[in-house]
């Protein structure tokens, strides 16, 4: 893992709290910060968010737009099949 | 089930096609209809919408507001948990 800024945490299979904690340390040098995922992981995805706003709500971050939507992606058998994506984002109060 | 027009439909453990029929439906008379989830459901909500926004791209309808938040639900033992919760607008094309 870099630990160079980016904009973007994408949500995989590591504890809930691993991505709240990297979350949290980009928002600590950028405005706003987009939270990933896609299929299993979307639910994931709306927890993060939750805890972080929930748990700064006066220091404090705020939800920001959600966007949902789909990618193709080729199978092991070479089917096509769509997964649905999130995209929330999360930034600073004003 | 009752057979009234309601604007919000619950994402359970059905086959994920029979919510889509539900939203459908209920949008034949609505102008928009909320999808709501929680907890491990959120991501079919998000399924559910970008079925009916790909399948009905010209015809058509398309995801409105999306908002995310949480519950604090009391568990079996007795403590309190927050689930993750999610509703997805579904409208009607201008």
């Amino acid at each position: 893992m870099s630990d160079e800024t980016r904009d973007t945490v994408y949500i995989g299979k590591k504890p809930i709290m691993a991505y709240v904690t990297s979350t949290l340390i980009q928002l600590a040098s950028l405005p706003s910060v987009s939270i990933k995922a896609r299929g299993m992981t979307i639910g994931r995805a709306v927890d993060v968010a939750q805890i972080i706003s929930r748990k700064t709500e006066n220091a404090g971050y705020t939800i920001g737009d959600i966007r949902i939507g789909s990618e193709s992606l080729e199978s092991q058998d070479g089917r096509t099949r769509n997964v649905s994506t999130i995209e929330i984002e999360v930034k600073r109060n004003q």
